[in-house]
């Protein structure tokens, strides 16, 4: 099955399963831009709880699609990361992980409303002159 | 892969894929009522926003969940109902769907915030004399 996306308000909320595969975090990338490109939302959080061990694979996809969000006009946050997971990251390689995080997914929205908020609202808004 | 739970602040998120299996609803109840008892959270929200189809089957087990979480002194909220989904419920019987329910996750979460607040706070907080 594919990872579901949830939509609070203008932000998509999904979380990582402990055994996710390398074809729901591509199918998950593909699920969450389509999302953004459809203009029903502003930003993304990613919840990594459950994952007890995040591989440079997992790591590049999700690097990317925080790139690939933010290009497209939206904010991407990674919420919830282990102890144990940012021990291996870092000690795997400097920038493994090159996106915003937060604590936990409460933060991660927060984040997102703030980073949405600084860049000057959303990106349905007709700006006025 | 079970269907993963987000929790934001003190309830819990879910959102239900299209080929739900019978096996993962039943996880899903587990999972749910593991981290109410656990005191991690107050409120369920599933949201069935991606589901085209529910069967009697998982309509049951949806309005067993809720009753389980309300009497363990949580509340639950089934939120996202398509109107096709609606329709076949009404149609297979009456109190096919016996829980509360909301537009969207949105709604479904303020639901939450709203019942927890008129039962009296939450199941952790310690009553004043």
């Amino acid at each position: 099955m594919r990872v579901p996306i949830l939509r609070l308000g203008r932000v998509l909320l999904t979380s990582l399963p402990a055994d996710l595969t390398d074809q729901q975090v591509m199918d998950l990338q593909i699920d969450a831009l389509a999302l953004i490109q459809a203009g029903k939302a502003d930003g993304l959080v990613i919840d990594i709880t459950a994952a007890d061990v995040v591989d440079s694979y997992m790591a590049r996809i999700l690097s990317e699609t925080a790139k690939m969000v933010k290009i497209m006009g939206g904010v991407a946050v990674l919420a919830g990361m282990q102890p144990a997971v940012a021990l291996t990251l870092v000690e795997m390689g400097r920038d493994m992980i090159d996106m915003e995080t937060a604590f936990d997914l409460e933060g991660g929205v927060a984040k997102v409303g703030r980073m949405v908020a600084s860049r000057g609202g959303r990106h349905d808004e007709v700006p006025t002159a």
